[in-house]
Protein backbone atom coordinates (compact mmCIF):
# COMPACT_ATOMS: atom_id res chain seq x y z
CA UNK A 1 0.00 0.00 0.00
CA UNK A 2 1.08 3.01 -0.63
CA UNK A 3 2.13 5.95 1.71
CA UNK A 4 -0.22 8.89 2.60
CA UNK A 5 0.18 11.97 0.97
CA UNK A 6 0.21 14.34 3.27
CA UNK A 7 -0.07 18.64 2.08
CA UNK A 8 1.06 21.37 4.79
CA UNK A 9 -0.39 25.01 4.65
CA UNK A 10 -0.07 27.85 6.48
CA UNK A 11 -0.95 31.37 6.80
CA UNK A 12 1.58 33.17 8.76
CA UNK A 13 3.91 32.34 5.93
CA UNK A 14 6.39 29.15 4.91
CA UNK A 15 9.11 30.44 7.52
CA UNK A 16 6.87 30.61 10.73
CA UNK A 17 7.81 28.33 13.50
CA UNK A 18 4.39 26.89 13.40
CA UNK A 19 4.22 25.30 10.00
CA UNK A 20 7.85 24.31 11.25
CA UNK A 21 5.75 22.63 14.39
CA UNK A 22 3.31 21.42 12.10
CA UNK A 23 5.74 19.35 9.04
CA UNK A 24 8.08 17.81 12.01
CA UNK A 25 4.61 16.40 13.93
CA UNK A 26 3.41 14.54 10.65
CA UNK A 27 6.99 12.72 10.35
CA UNK A 28 6.50 9.37 9.02
CA UNK A 29 2.59 9.29 9.00
CA UNK A 30 3.12 9.86 5.35
CA UNK A 31 4.85 11.55 2.20
CA UNK A 32 4.77 15.47 3.30
CA UNK A 33 4.46 18.23 0.97
CA UNK A 34 4.91 21.80 1.79
CA UNK A 35 2.80 24.81 -0.14
CA UNK A 36 2.48 27.86 2.12
CA UNK A 37 2.40 32.03 1.93
CA UNK A 38 5.54 33.53 0.92
CA UNK A 39 4.62 36.57 3.92
CA UNK A 40 2.07 36.78 6.50
CA UNK A 41 -1.62 36.22 5.57
CA UNK A 42 -3.49 35.87 9.05
CA UNK A 43 -6.63 37.79 8.17
CA UNK A 44 -7.28 36.73 4.58
CA UNK A 45 -10.35 34.82 5.07
CA UNK A 46 -11.49 33.00 2.10
CA UNK A 47 -9.36 35.27 -0.23
CA UNK A 48 -8.73 34.40 -3.66
CA UNK A 49 -6.46 36.41 -6.05
CA UNK A 50 -8.19 37.06 -9.23
CA UNK A 51 -6.73 40.27 -10.68
CA UNK A 52 -2.76 39.22 -10.65
CA UNK A 53 -1.11 36.40 -11.54
CA UNK A 54 0.56 33.77 -8.79
CA UNK A 55 4.36 32.73 -8.28
CA UNK A 56 5.06 29.55 -6.77
CA UNK A 57 8.34 29.20 -5.80
CA UNK A 58 10.49 25.69 -4.24
CA UNK A 59 12.34 26.34 -0.96
CA UNK A 60 14.25 24.50 1.32
CA UNK A 61 13.11 25.29 4.66
CA UNK A 62 12.56 21.58 5.54
CA UNK A 63 14.95 19.19 5.21
CA UNK A 64 13.78 16.57 2.97
CA UNK A 65 10.79 17.67 3.00
CA UNK A 66 9.51 19.06 -0.27
CA UNK A 67 8.04 22.57 0.02
CA UNK A 68 7.47 25.82 -2.07
CA UNK A 69 6.07 29.37 -0.89
CA UNK A 70 3.44 30.83 -3.10
CA UNK A 71 2.67 34.53 -3.53
CA UNK A 72 -1.20 34.71 -3.43
CA UNK A 73 -3.27 33.68 -0.12
CA UNK A 74 -3.55 30.62 1.58
CA UNK A 75 -6.97 29.51 -0.41
CA UNK A 76 -4.37 30.19 -3.89
CA UNK A 77 -2.02 27.90 -2.20
CA UNK A 78 -4.22 24.54 -1.48
CA UNK A 79 -5.39 25.54 -4.59
CA UNK A 80 -2.10 25.87 -7.00
CA UNK A 81 -0.72 22.86 -4.86
CA UNK A 82 -3.77 20.63 -5.91
CA UNK A 83 -3.78 21.51 -9.83
CA UNK A 84 0.01 22.58 -10.33
CA UNK A 85 2.38 20.51 -7.80
CA UNK A 86 0.71 17.46 -6.62
CA UNK A 87 -1.33 16.95 -9.63
CA UNK A 88 -3.61 14.73 -8.03
CA UNK A 89 -5.98 15.05 -4.18
CA UNK A 90 -3.63 14.45 -1.03
CA UNK A 91 -4.95 12.03 1.25
CA UNK A 92 -5.02 14.63 3.97
CA UNK A 93 -4.69 18.50 4.41
CA UNK A 94 -3.36 19.96 8.32
CA UNK A 95 -3.27 24.00 8.17
CA UNK A 96 -1.43 25.94 10.64
CA UNK A 97 0.18 25.10 13.23
CA UNK A 98 -1.30 28.95 13.44
CA UNK A 99 -0.25 31.49 16.21
CA UNK A 100 -2.97 32.55 17.81
CA UNK A 101 -6.77 31.07 18.35
CA UNK A 102 -9.22 30.76 15.83
CA UNK A 103 -11.97 29.31 17.82
CA UNK A 104 -15.41 30.30 17.63
CA UNK A 105 -16.31 33.29 14.79
CA UNK A 106 -12.43 33.65 14.61
CA UNK A 107 -12.77 31.02 11.71
CA UNK A 108 -14.70 32.86 9.31
CA UNK A 109 -11.95 35.97 9.05
CA UNK A 110 -8.71 32.75 9.36
CA UNK A 111 -6.62 32.28 6.62
CA UNK A 112 -6.09 29.31 8.18
CA UNK A 113 -9.04 27.91 8.29
CA UNK A 114 -9.81 28.75 4.91
CA UNK A 115 -7.56 26.83 3.45
CA UNK A 116 -8.57 23.93 5.48
CA UNK A 117 -12.49 25.15 4.54
CA UNK A 118 -10.73 25.01 0.41
CA UNK A 119 -8.66 21.51 0.74
CA UNK A 120 -12.85 19.86 2.05
CA UNK A 121 -13.99 22.09 -0.63
CA UNK A 122 -11.42 19.48 -3.07
CA UNK A 123 -12.85 16.85 -1.50
CA UNK A 124 -9.74 16.29 0.43
CA UNK A 125 -10.33 15.65 4.58
CA UNK A 126 -8.92 18.61 5.89
CA UNK A 127 -8.11 20.28 9.73
CA UNK A 128 -7.21 23.47 10.62
CA UNK A 129 -4.63 23.56 14.04
CA UNK A 130 -4.16 26.48 16.15
CA UNK A 131 -2.27 27.34 19.09
CA UNK A 132 -3.74 29.93 21.64
CA UNK A 133 -0.68 31.99 21.75
CA UNK A 134 0.19 34.43 19.36
CA UNK A 135 3.39 35.32 19.72
CA UNK A 136 6.12 33.84 17.42
CA UNK A 137 8.25 32.52 20.29
CA UNK A 138 5.35 30.37 21.15
CA UNK A 139 6.22 26.60 22.66
CA UNK A 140 4.47 24.71 20.14
CA UNK A 141 5.50 21.39 22.15
CA UNK A 142 1.92 20.22 22.96
CA UNK A 143 -0.07 21.84 19.99
CA UNK A 144 2.19 19.83 17.31
CA UNK A 145 1.53 16.47 20.04
CA UNK A 146 -2.39 16.98 19.53
CA UNK A 147 -1.75 17.67 15.64
CA UNK A 148 -0.19 14.17 15.01
CA UNK A 149 -3.20 12.39 17.33
CA UNK A 150 -6.03 14.13 15.00
CA UNK A 151 -4.14 13.53 12.01
CA UNK A 152 -3.68 9.43 12.66
CA UNK A 153 -7.39 9.81 13.48
CA UNK A 154 -8.44 11.21 10.47
CA UNK A 155 -6.24 8.92 8.13
CA UNK A 156 -7.41 6.02 10.04
CA UNK A 157 -11.44 6.57 10.69
CA UNK A 158 -11.65 9.65 8.03
CA UNK A 159 -14.35 12.45 8.50
CA UNK A 160 -17.90 12.76 7.44
CA UNK A 161 -18.88 13.97 3.86
CA UNK A 162 -18.35 17.41 3.67
CA UNK A 163 -16.71 17.95 6.84
CA UNK A 164 -13.66 19.42 8.23
CA UNK A 165 -11.59 19.76 11.75
CA UNK A 166 -11.64 22.88 13.98
CA UNK A 167 -8.48 22.22 16.12
CA UNK A 168 -7.43 24.76 19.04
CA UNK A 169 -4.91 24.22 21.87
CA UNK A 170 -4.62 25.59 24.84
CA UNK A 171 -1.16 27.48 26.15
CA UNK A 172 0.51 24.95 28.29
CA UNK A 173 2.27 21.68 28.45
CA UNK A 174 1.33 18.26 27.26
CA UNK A 175 0.97 16.95 30.47
CA UNK A 176 -0.74 20.08 31.80
CA UNK A 177 -3.80 19.30 29.00
CA UNK A 178 -6.98 17.35 30.03
CA UNK A 179 -7.25 15.63 26.56
CA UNK A 180 -9.79 16.46 23.36
CA UNK A 181 -13.01 17.91 23.64
CA UNK A 182 -15.57 17.71 20.52
CA UNK A 183 -17.26 21.06 20.34
CA UNK A 184 -19.70 23.71 19.09
CA UNK A 185 -18.58 26.79 17.71
CA UNK A 186 -19.11 29.48 20.60
CA UNK A 187 -21.36 32.51 19.53
CA UNK A 188 -19.04 35.22 20.60
CA UNK A 189 -17.81 37.72 18.48
CA UNK A 190 -15.20 40.66 18.10
CA UNK A 191 -15.91 44.68 18.94
CA UNK A 192 -13.82 46.55 17.25
CA UNK A 193 -12.35 50.14 18.44
CA UNK A 194 -10.20 52.09 15.12
CA UNK A 195 -6.83 53.84 16.53
CA UNK A 196 -7.28 57.01 14.84
CA UNK A 197 -3.83 58.68 14.39
CA UNK A 198 -2.73 61.74 11.66
CA UNK A 199 0.12 61.18 8.99
CA UNK A 200 2.91 63.71 8.80
CA UNK A 201 0.83 65.62 6.27
CA UNK A 202 -1.84 65.92 8.81
CA UNK A 203 -4.50 63.06 6.81
CA UNK A 204 -5.98 60.35 9.16
CA UNK A 205 -5.56 56.80 9.42
CA UNK A 206 -7.03 53.99 11.27
CA UNK A 207 -5.61 50.65 12.57
CA UNK A 208 -8.25 47.70 13.62
CA UNK A 209 -8.06 46.97 16.99
CA UNK A 210 -10.75 45.25 18.86
CA UNK A 211 -11.97 43.04 21.97
CA UNK A 212 -13.32 39.53 22.05
CA UNK A 213 -16.22 38.68 23.66
CA UNK A 214 -17.96 35.71 24.39
CA UNK A 215 -22.31 35.59 25.12
CA UNK A 216 -22.44 32.22 24.99
CA UNK A 217 -22.99 30.41 28.16
CA UNK A 218 -23.04 26.70 26.82
CA UNK A 219 -20.48 24.30 28.17
CA UNK A 220 -20.32 22.43 24.65
CA UNK A 221 -18.59 25.18 22.99
CA UNK A 222 -14.45 25.74 21.97
CA UNK A 223 -14.51 28.46 24.50
CA UNK A 224 -15.62 26.59 27.21
CA UNK A 225 -13.28 23.94 26.08
CA UNK A 226 -10.06 25.72 26.19
CA UNK A 227 -10.99 27.81 29.10
CA UNK A 228 -11.18 24.70 31.30
CA UNK A 229 -7.74 23.48 29.71
CA UNK A 230 -9.07 20.99 26.71
CA UNK A 231 -8.29 20.48 23.16
CA UNK A 232 -11.08 21.55 21.44
CA UNK A 233 -12.17 19.86 18.00
CA UNK A 234 -14.85 21.61 16.08
CA UNK A 235 -16.47 19.83 12.74
CA UNK A 236 -17.00 22.80 10.06
CA UNK A 237 -19.38 22.40 7.21
CA UNK A 238 -19.26 24.46 4.23
CA UNK A 239 -23.52 24.88 4.35
CA UNK A 240 -24.17 28.07 5.18
CA UNK A 241 -27.62 27.64 4.96
CA UNK A 242 -29.95 28.71 8.06
CA UNK A 243 -32.03 26.07 7.32
CA UNK A 244 -34.23 26.77 10.17
CA UNK A 245 -35.22 30.51 8.57
CA UNK A 246 -36.20 29.00 5.71
CA UNK A 247 -39.60 28.69 7.02
CA UNK A 248 -39.74 31.85 8.98
CA UNK A 249 -38.87 34.03 5.43
CA UNK A 250 -41.82 32.30 3.70
CA UNK A 251 -44.46 32.53 6.13
CA UNK A 252 -43.73 36.12 7.41
CA UNK A 253 -43.17 37.68 3.59
CA UNK A 254 -45.92 39.04 1.85
CA UNK A 255 -44.26 38.85 -1.34
CA UNK A 256 -44.98 36.69 -3.91
CA UNK A 257 -42.96 33.50 -2.86
CA UNK A 258 -43.48 30.37 -5.12
CA UNK A 259 -43.68 27.27 -3.73
CA UNK A 260 -43.34 23.66 -4.94
CA UNK A 261 -42.38 24.94 -8.60
CA UNK A 262 -42.60 22.10 -10.95
CA UNK A 263 -41.94 23.47 -14.05
CA UNK A 264 -38.19 23.63 -14.17
CA UNK A 265 -35.53 21.34 -14.78
CA UNK A 266 -32.42 20.92 -12.60
CA UNK A 267 -29.71 22.95 -13.64
CA UNK A 268 -26.57 21.54 -14.84
CA UNK A 269 -24.66 24.50 -14.80
CA UNK A 270 -21.22 25.22 -16.02
CA UNK A 271 -19.79 28.53 -16.26
CA UNK A 272 -16.30 30.28 -16.11
CA UNK A 273 -16.78 33.57 -14.63
CA UNK A 274 -14.64 34.12 -11.23
CA UNK A 275 -16.80 37.48 -10.49
CA UNK A 276 -17.93 37.12 -6.78
CA UNK B 1 -40.42 58.17 14.38
CA UNK B 2 -37.19 58.62 12.77
CA UNK B 3 -36.30 57.30 9.38
CA UNK B 4 -34.53 53.97 9.12
CA UNK B 5 -30.79 54.14 8.42
CA UNK B 6 -29.35 52.56 5.74
CA UNK B 7 -25.71 50.71 5.58
CA UNK B 8 -24.70 50.85 1.49
CA UNK B 9 -21.70 48.20 0.90
CA UNK B 10 -19.50 46.44 -1.70
CA UNK B 11 -16.98 44.36 -3.06
CA UNK B 12 -16.87 46.06 -6.91
CA UNK B 13 -15.39 49.37 -5.51
CA UNK B 14 -17.31 52.54 -5.17
CA UNK B 15 -17.27 53.52 -8.48
CA UNK B 16 -19.13 49.99 -9.81
CA UNK B 17 -22.36 50.66 -11.34
CA UNK B 18 -24.10 48.17 -9.27
CA UNK B 19 -23.69 49.99 -6.54
CA UNK B 20 -25.31 52.87 -7.76
CA UNK B 21 -28.10 51.34 -8.86
CA UNK B 22 -28.26 49.39 -4.76
CA UNK B 23 -28.45 53.47 -3.86
CA UNK B 24 -30.69 54.22 -5.74
CA UNK B 25 -32.94 51.43 -5.28
CA UNK B 26 -33.05 52.35 -1.54
CA UNK B 27 -34.31 56.00 -2.42
CA UNK B 28 -36.94 56.69 0.16
CA UNK B 29 -36.72 54.08 2.27
CA UNK B 30 -34.53 55.55 4.95
CA UNK B 31 -31.61 58.01 5.19
CA UNK B 32 -28.95 56.67 3.15
CA UNK B 33 -24.77 56.00 3.81
CA UNK B 34 -22.38 54.38 1.17
CA UNK B 35 -19.06 52.91 2.39
CA UNK B 36 -16.91 51.23 -0.17
CA UNK B 37 -13.36 49.89 -1.28
CA UNK B 38 -11.48 52.22 -3.26
CA UNK B 39 -10.85 49.89 -5.36
CA UNK B 40 -12.26 45.78 -6.86
CA UNK B 41 -12.55 43.62 -4.37
CA UNK B 42 -13.93 40.48 -6.00
CA UNK B 43 -12.91 37.52 -4.61
CA UNK B 44 -11.48 38.70 -1.34
CA UNK B 45 -14.46 36.61 1.22
CA UNK B 46 -14.00 38.01 4.77
CA UNK B 47 -10.46 39.27 4.59
CA UNK B 48 -9.39 42.22 7.17
CA UNK B 49 -6.79 44.55 6.82
CA UNK B 50 -3.88 43.58 9.97
CA UNK B 51 -0.94 44.73 8.99
CA UNK B 52 -1.25 48.49 7.49
CA UNK B 53 -3.35 51.25 8.60
CA UNK B 54 -6.81 52.17 6.46
CA UNK B 55 -7.61 55.34 4.74
CA UNK B 56 -11.28 56.49 4.77
CA UNK B 57 -12.19 59.65 2.10
CA UNK B 58 -15.32 61.31 1.52
CA UNK B 59 -16.66 60.62 -2.19
CA UNK B 60 -19.23 62.53 -3.88
CA UNK B 61 -20.49 59.93 -6.92
CA UNK B 62 -23.59 60.17 -5.16
CA UNK B 63 -25.53 63.23 -5.07
CA UNK B 64 -27.34 64.20 -1.80
CA UNK B 65 -26.35 60.71 -0.44
CA UNK B 66 -23.18 60.90 1.86
CA UNK B 67 -20.36 58.32 1.05
CA UNK B 68 -17.02 57.16 1.45
CA UNK B 69 -14.30 55.63 0.03
CA UNK B 70 -12.16 53.12 2.04
CA UNK B 71 -8.79 51.48 1.27
CA UNK B 72 -9.43 47.92 2.63
CA UNK B 73 -11.60 45.34 2.41
CA UNK B 74 -15.32 44.69 2.07
CA UNK B 75 -15.18 43.63 5.66
CA UNK B 76 -13.35 46.84 6.54
CA UNK B 77 -15.71 48.78 5.40
CA UNK B 78 -18.50 47.40 7.16
CA UNK B 79 -16.34 47.46 10.56
CA UNK B 80 -14.78 51.15 9.87
CA UNK B 81 -19.20 52.55 8.81
CA UNK B 82 -19.79 51.28 12.48
CA UNK B 83 -17.61 52.49 14.57
CA UNK B 84 -15.80 55.92 12.98
CA UNK B 85 -18.86 56.82 10.17
CA UNK B 86 -22.09 55.85 11.78
CA UNK B 87 -20.92 55.69 15.71
CA UNK B 88 -24.06 53.69 15.85
CA UNK B 89 -26.06 50.08 14.09
CA UNK B 90 -27.74 51.25 10.75
CA UNK B 91 -31.27 49.42 10.90
CA UNK B 92 -30.27 47.52 7.67
CA UNK B 93 -26.96 46.79 5.77
CA UNK B 94 -27.66 46.09 2.00
CA UNK B 95 -24.49 45.08 -0.01
CA UNK B 96 -23.93 45.31 -3.74
CA UNK B 97 -25.39 44.86 -6.28
CA UNK B 98 -22.75 42.43 -7.11
CA UNK B 99 -21.53 42.25 -11.02
CA UNK B 100 -21.87 38.36 -11.15
CA UNK B 101 -23.39 35.50 -9.13
CA UNK B 102 -22.94 34.71 -5.46
CA UNK B 103 -25.24 31.69 -5.33
CA UNK B 104 -24.13 28.38 -3.60
CA UNK B 105 -20.53 28.02 -2.48
CA UNK B 106 -19.39 31.38 -4.46
CA UNK B 107 -20.38 32.81 -0.91
CA UNK B 108 -17.53 31.77 0.95
CA UNK B 109 -15.26 33.81 -1.75
CA UNK B 110 -17.04 36.61 -1.79
CA UNK B 111 -16.59 40.36 -0.87
CA UNK B 112 -19.91 41.10 -1.00
CA UNK B 113 -21.58 38.50 1.18
CA UNK B 114 -18.90 38.86 3.38
CA UNK B 115 -19.60 42.56 4.20
CA UNK B 116 -23.38 41.54 4.85
CA UNK B 117 -22.15 38.72 6.89
CA UNK B 118 -19.62 41.03 9.18
CA UNK B 119 -22.93 43.43 9.82
CA UNK B 120 -24.97 40.55 10.76
CA UNK B 121 -22.13 39.53 13.36
CA UNK B 122 -22.68 43.50 14.50
CA UNK B 123 -26.64 42.76 14.61
CA UNK B 124 -27.15 44.14 11.80
CA UNK B 125 -30.32 42.85 10.08
CA UNK B 126 -28.27 42.59 6.46
CA UNK B 127 -28.36 40.74 2.95
CA UNK B 128 -26.35 40.80 -0.21
CA UNK B 129 -27.50 41.11 -3.69
CA UNK B 130 -26.31 39.87 -6.83
CA UNK B 131 -26.90 40.17 -10.50
CA UNK B 132 -25.41 37.00 -12.43
CA UNK B 133 -24.65 39.13 -15.16
CA UNK B 134 -20.72 39.84 -14.56
CA UNK B 135 -20.24 42.58 -17.12
CA UNK B 136 -19.42 46.36 -16.00
CA UNK B 137 -22.57 47.34 -18.49
CA UNK B 138 -25.14 44.99 -17.08
CA UNK B 139 -28.26 46.15 -16.85
CA UNK B 140 -28.70 46.37 -12.95
CA UNK B 141 -33.40 47.22 -13.68
CA UNK B 142 -34.58 44.28 -11.87
CA UNK B 143 -31.95 43.54 -9.31
CA UNK B 144 -32.20 46.75 -8.65
CA UNK B 145 -36.54 46.23 -8.33
CA UNK B 146 -36.18 43.11 -6.29
CA UNK B 147 -33.51 44.85 -3.88
CA UNK B 148 -35.98 47.22 -3.06
CA UNK B 149 -38.69 44.74 -2.48
CA UNK B 150 -36.60 42.72 -0.17
CA UNK B 151 -35.16 46.20 1.89
CA UNK B 152 -39.06 46.81 2.50
CA UNK B 153 -39.63 43.59 3.55
CA UNK B 154 -36.49 43.05 6.00
CA UNK B 155 -37.39 46.75 7.21
CA UNK B 156 -40.62 45.37 8.04
CA UNK B 157 -40.62 42.49 9.09
CA UNK B 158 -37.40 41.83 10.64
CA UNK B 159 -34.79 38.97 10.13
CA UNK B 160 -34.32 35.50 12.46
CA UNK B 161 -31.40 36.53 14.43
CA UNK B 162 -27.83 36.11 13.71
CA UNK B 163 -29.51 35.46 10.24
CA UNK B 164 -28.73 37.15 7.26
CA UNK B 165 -29.95 37.16 3.10
CA UNK B 166 -28.13 35.45 0.11
CA UNK B 167 -30.20 37.10 -2.73
CA UNK B 168 -29.12 36.22 -6.42
CA UNK B 169 -31.04 37.78 -9.29
CA UNK B 170 -30.75 36.26 -12.74
CA UNK B 171 -30.41 38.48 -16.34
CA UNK B 172 -33.24 39.47 -17.74
CA UNK B 173 -36.36 42.30 -17.69
CA UNK B 174 -38.54 42.31 -14.45
CA UNK B 175 -41.28 41.16 -16.14
CA UNK B 176 -39.43 38.05 -17.08
CA UNK B 177 -38.40 37.08 -13.69
CA UNK B 178 -41.24 34.93 -11.49
CA UNK B 179 -40.44 36.18 -8.16
CA UNK B 180 -38.62 35.29 -5.23
CA UNK B 181 -37.77 31.87 -4.43
CA UNK B 182 -36.97 30.67 -0.73
CA UNK B 183 -33.91 28.38 -1.36
CA UNK B 184 -30.95 26.35 0.33
CA UNK B 185 -27.34 27.13 -0.59
CA UNK B 186 -26.74 24.35 -3.35
CA UNK B 187 -24.11 21.67 -3.22
CA UNK B 188 -21.49 23.38 -6.01
CA UNK B 189 -17.97 23.60 -5.84
CA UNK B 190 -15.37 25.85 -8.44
CA UNK B 191 -12.72 23.65 -10.56
CA UNK B 192 -9.41 25.38 -10.84
CA UNK B 193 -7.04 25.03 -14.11
CA UNK B 194 -4.28 27.38 -13.47
CA UNK B 195 -3.30 28.93 -16.69
CA UNK B 196 1.03 29.03 -16.70
CA UNK B 197 2.48 31.44 -18.68
CA UNK B 198 6.47 32.60 -18.66
CA UNK B 199 7.52 36.04 -17.77
CA UNK B 200 9.99 37.99 -20.25
CA UNK B 201 12.84 36.48 -17.87
CA UNK B 202 11.65 33.30 -18.15
CA UNK B 203 9.99 32.54 -14.91
CA UNK B 204 6.37 31.08 -14.66
CA UNK B 205 3.17 32.32 -13.37
CA UNK B 206 -0.29 31.34 -13.06
CA UNK B 207 -3.48 32.66 -13.65
CA UNK B 208 -6.63 31.38 -11.95
CA UNK B 209 -9.38 29.98 -14.13
CA UNK B 210 -12.01 27.58 -13.38
CA UNK B 211 -15.17 25.92 -14.05
CA UNK B 212 -18.15 25.59 -11.96
CA UNK B 213 -19.80 22.94 -11.54
CA UNK B 214 -22.85 22.05 -9.60
CA UNK B 215 -23.50 18.26 -8.59
CA UNK B 216 -26.86 19.16 -6.69
CA UNK B 217 -30.00 17.63 -7.93
CA UNK B 218 -32.39 19.31 -5.57
CA UNK B 219 -34.96 21.79 -6.56
CA UNK B 220 -34.60 23.54 -3.52
CA UNK B 221 -31.82 25.13 -4.28
CA UNK B 222 -30.45 28.80 -5.40
CA UNK B 223 -28.83 27.24 -8.28
CA UNK B 224 -32.41 25.17 -8.89
CA UNK B 225 -34.57 29.06 -8.78
CA UNK B 226 -32.04 30.53 -10.82
CA UNK B 227 -31.77 28.39 -14.16
CA UNK B 228 -35.65 28.16 -13.91
CA UNK B 229 -35.81 32.20 -13.48
CA UNK B 230 -36.43 33.04 -10.08
CA UNK B 231 -34.89 35.74 -7.77
CA UNK B 232 -33.28 33.00 -5.14
CA UNK B 233 -33.16 33.93 -1.60
CA UNK B 234 -31.01 31.90 0.95
CA UNK B 235 -31.08 32.59 4.76
CA UNK B 236 -27.08 32.32 6.10
CA UNK B 237 -26.03 31.90 9.56
CA UNK B 238 -22.60 32.22 11.15
CA UNK B 239 -22.60 28.89 12.93
CA UNK B 240 -19.71 26.70 10.36
CA UNK B 241 -20.69 23.74 13.20
CA UNK B 242 -21.08 20.49 11.73
CA UNK B 243 -23.66 19.71 14.30
CA UNK B 244 -24.37 16.34 12.71
CA UNK B 245 -21.29 15.16 12.55
CA UNK B 246 -19.92 15.71 16.45
CA UNK B 247 -21.37 12.36 17.31
CA UNK B 248 -19.59 10.60 14.84
CA UNK B 249 -16.09 11.82 15.60
CA UNK B 250 -17.13 11.13 19.42
CA UNK B 251 -17.88 7.39 18.44
CA UNK B 252 -15.22 6.89 16.15
CA UNK B 253 -12.32 8.16 17.56
CA UNK B 254 -10.54 6.21 20.27
CA UNK B 255 -8.20 8.95 21.60
CA UNK B 256 -9.64 10.09 25.33
CA UNK B 257 -12.94 12.56 24.53
CA UNK B 258 -13.74 13.88 27.75
CA UNK B 259 -18.01 14.03 27.96
CA UNK B 260 -19.87 15.96 29.81
CA UNK B 261 -17.15 17.68 31.78
CA UNK B 262 -18.70 19.35 35.18
CA UNK B 263 -15.62 20.70 36.09
CA UNK B 264 -15.00 24.05 34.68
CA UNK B 265 -16.59 27.14 34.32
CA UNK B 266 -17.65 28.74 31.56
CA UNK B 267 -15.09 31.34 30.14
CA UNK B 268 -15.87 35.48 29.91
CA UNK B 269 -13.22 35.69 28.08
CA UNK B 270 -11.51 39.17 26.65
CA UNK B 271 -8.69 39.07 24.70
CA UNK B 272 -7.18 41.68 22.55
CA UNK B 273 -4.92 40.19 20.12
CA UNK B 274 -5.85 39.87 16.18
CA UNK B 275 -4.00 36.57 14.97
CA UNK B 276 -6.09 34.58 13.43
Amino acid sequence: MSKPLILVVNDDGVTAPGIRALVEAMAGLGDVLVVAPDSPQSGMGHAITLSKPLRLTQVHHFGEVQAYQCSGTPVDCVKLAVDKVLHRKPDLCVSGINHGSNSSINIIYSGTMSAAMEASLEGIPSVGFSLCDYKHEADFTAAAYYARIVAQSILKDGLPENTLLNVNIPKGKVEELKGLKISRQAKAKWEEEYIQREDPFGRPYYWLTGKFVNHDEGTDTDEWALANGYVSVVPVQHDLTAHKAINFIKEKWRVNVHEDAQDGQVPNQSKEDFSF
